[in-house]
């Protein structure tokens, strides 16, 4: 393909997503394919001849639209929201179009400082402490992570291997093989409401995830979290990191950073803070109270790609000392070496996973350019409302009962009485597709979570989810034997 | 930013990058800037009100583009390439904007299928056994990663889990620390001659990678591998895993895959074969020799991001037994589980390491269908003839001795006599920053790597890149004291 044709390839690709996305209100938002339909509708070998880019174009439309989930239509209210935004979709492709792989400054300097930047600009706004920062005195610093997951898995990792060169240090007669022994005496803690990225975190590390039981307001306790440590201390074992939620997967709970924190200092533990969704709340400063204490905490981590308009993935992982972080994924070879090492600018590929990486900062960096902090907390301030708009919908209706207020583009409910309505209702919903939601069960009760996810929702669109959970709680007690009506007919 | 300005600011980014690819080539490939230096374009803080999308772009004029080095200009001649292809880059930014996540069929059907047929597509392009297809009986099958590390350490962390898994088969009494003790016992091999993300899966993965001294055509062989298992076994250690690889960064040699099988099927070891860079290749029929023996490993990595006109992320893997990633990354929560499980499409989050991730798939579709495989052959062998030529030139100049000959698109050399000579040159070009190789150091040897990287490279860039070398050995030879000149003036 030549240049000529890519700028008509372009130009028609963008006109297809802005065609797209103006009207993905009116699509379906969960397709009706079954599994397997794609191999009907696409041959079995890649074609020896090419292809014109508009054949590709109309097999979008063709094979691909029938089976999309549409995350950006105002009517999906599952998970968490993934960004979508403008400028973050021209930023990807501005970084797919430079192509850098920036692991170290010199591949790619303008990569590397972009990111230092950009990740010191989003550290202000949501109010980080400086050390957390670059441009502030000491080792502190941001990097993007391909995702949450892997922000928690690095600092359990650096933490596990910080735990060794400190044992190391105290015990230089320790073999590597004796040394090696004493990680299986390692422990993780976290909430049991923590994301399932967590707990994978710790099998994938080697280093079993603790699920402290949540209090009643979903919150992992100091004191729950303090008998944990104590009661694996009693048999031997070594605490070595705690994960701590702001905006836990089922109810967007909080755990209280300050108490959390001063478990972890008197048991010498690293604190990890896992904000991956509610992170982009912290941009107004109304919000800030759920990150008390982050002082305090060794690492935080929030997703720009979940709730602030940067295209996936862009997570930001803040440390307090990067010199740990380097110091357990350094791995040294001649032909990465270059001459601007240790001349203050960091090396990417030692702060993360993998070796290679995306020139992400630029998304980023268009994003909160071309919104502005204003806009960005407007726009988080008007999901939060949504949020509330729909619990006082399911407020005027006697058959629901909330089980955690809105907080933040969340609210979490239930119909009243035995689980069994519930799950018919979430069944029912699952059937029309009409709108896309996820239950979940906590504490034994099971609940349905309605968050508030497209950049495209309206207040309508929230009187339209509500439409169809009336109507499909109508059918749930029209079917249900009488004694589980709860008395609502 | 509404739809009208995305139509425009699209537009125009798609002709800015258009004009960046067709003048890359008069572009210096390294930059001038030094660490630090983007601090003083951009302000400290983001900015609190919208800015015009023009302003953006005249700032990665004014703030990127100086700071860049370009992977794609033709005398980019360092590393590995990474891949910049029209198509590509339409299909990354495709991606972005349907901005689905693909954790669960259900989540994305059109963004697994995808991935599940072209991952079809391109086992069969490089003649991968059938066992390692989808559409094969049995439980192969491909999914793509973000990088051949991710690939090794996932593969990695499978091979530890099954162990522990048989282990606990063999021995139910055995307690969960019991098991956990176990691991401190395991050891990983790959040639000393292995990229460093492979090294740094044993440590991520804490099992110690054992880096087999490669033999003097820097393979690893099976008498060197079975040397070092059989004094790992002596000392009480357990072999898990073997990486092979084809294509080593240093000098693109390939360990010989059959030797290497027999020697993990007769100690029941996971063989993982990575061919990041050189997989591309076995699109051509005539390059399929280096994976003889294929059919016995357990997984297949390489990366299309590299070398295969994808831009980067897209590196694929191949297992042979899909199982065994499901049973070691599952982490079950009921808001993952959908009504679709168990038919029959996978739910790729267990088959990697993240939670979330992209719809890479269609980069990989349009690619292969606008480029078809015959375009993409001639691609592979024109670019494999730069190499040669680049030798030829080589040859044509007595002060400088091949290292190893032209194989796929890298040749590495050395001036003949002392290292210094070398590492004069190396020195002498990384100032004058006309042409971007890299250096390393084997068996003693000072050398430079000279690859072919972009897309864009023609015989006049292979003369331009040699004149400069012809130039910059001048000068060694000029300032070097006459006993180091090994006779050429």
């Amino acid at each position: 393909m030549d240049a000529q044709s890519f700028r008509e390839f372009g130009k028609a690709a963008i006109d297809y997503l802005a065609d797209y996305l103006e009207n993905v209100r009116d699509k379906q938002v969960l397709p009706n394919v079954e599994p397997g339909y794609m191999r009907k509708l696409l041959p079995e070998e890649a074609p020896e001849e090419p292809e014109d880019w508009r054949e590709v174009l109309k097999d979008m439309d063709r094979a691909i639209m029938p089976g999309l989930t549409h995350w950006h239509s105002p009517h999906f209210h599952a998970f968490y929201p993934t960004a979508n935004s403008y400028p973050g979709i021209v930023g990807e492709m501005m970084s797919a179009g430079l192509g850098t792989i920036g692991f170290t400054w010199m591949s790619s300097p303008a990569s590397t400082e972009l990111e230092v930047i950009t990740l010191d600009w989003l550290g202000k706004m949501i109010g980080l402490p400086p050390q957390f920062l670059s441009c502030s005195p000491g080792y502190g610093g941001g990097v993007l992570q391909g995702s949450a997951s892997e922000a928690t898995l690095l600092c359990l990792l650096v933490a596990r291997e910080r735990y060794v060169q400190r044992l190391h240090e105290k015990n230089p007669s320790l073999t590597e093989q004796e040394l090696r022994a004493t990680k299986a005496k390692l422990v993780a803690y976290a909430s049991d409401q923590s994301n399932s990225s967590v707990e994978k975190a710790g099998i994938l590390g080697s280093v079993p995830m603790r699920l402290i039981p949540a209090d009643e307001k979903f919150q992992m306790s100091g004191s729950n979290l303090r008998a944990a440590i104590e009661a694996d201390l009693k048999e031997g074992l070594v605490p070595c990191i705690v994960i701590s939620t702001l905006g836990t997967t089922p109810t967007c709970a909080n755990d209280p950073l300050r108490e959390i924190a001063a478990v972890c200092s008197e048991f010498g533990i690293w604190h990890h803070v896992d904000a991956a969704y509610s992170g982009a709340a912290l941009i107004c400063p109304e919000y800030r109270y759920i990150c008390e204490g982050i002082e305090l905490a060794d690492s935080f981590n929030f997703n720009p790609h979940k709730w602030m308009l940067v295209n996936f993935d862009c997570s930001a992982l803040w440390v307090k000392d990067s010199r740990e972080l380097v110091a357990a994924m350094s791995v040294d070879r001649a032909y990465l070496v270059h001459t601007q090492q240790d001349a203050g600018m960091p090396d990417y590929r030692n702060w993360q996973i993998p070796l290679g990486r995306r020139f992400r900062a630029l998304k980023l960096w268009f994003v909160l350019r071309i919104y502005g902090v204003k806009k960005l907390q407007e726009y988080i301030r008007a999901q939060c409302k949504l949020a509330t708009d729909f619990e006082m919908l399911l407020r005027g209706d006697d058959r629901f009962e909330i089980f955690t207020p809105a907080h933040m583009g969340l609210v979490t409910f239930r119909l009243k009485g035995p689980n069994e309505n519930t799950n018919k209702l979430m069944a029912n919903l699952q059937k029309s597709k009409k709108i896309y939601v996820v239950g979940a069960e906590v504490g034994g009760k099971a609940m349905i979570r309605f968050a508030i996810c497209s950049r495209f929702t309206t207040f309508s669109d929230v009187e339209f989810a509500w439409n169809e959970m009336v109507n499909q709680t109508d059918k749930v007690f029209l079917t249900l034997p009488e004694n589980a009506t709860n008395g609502h007919f």
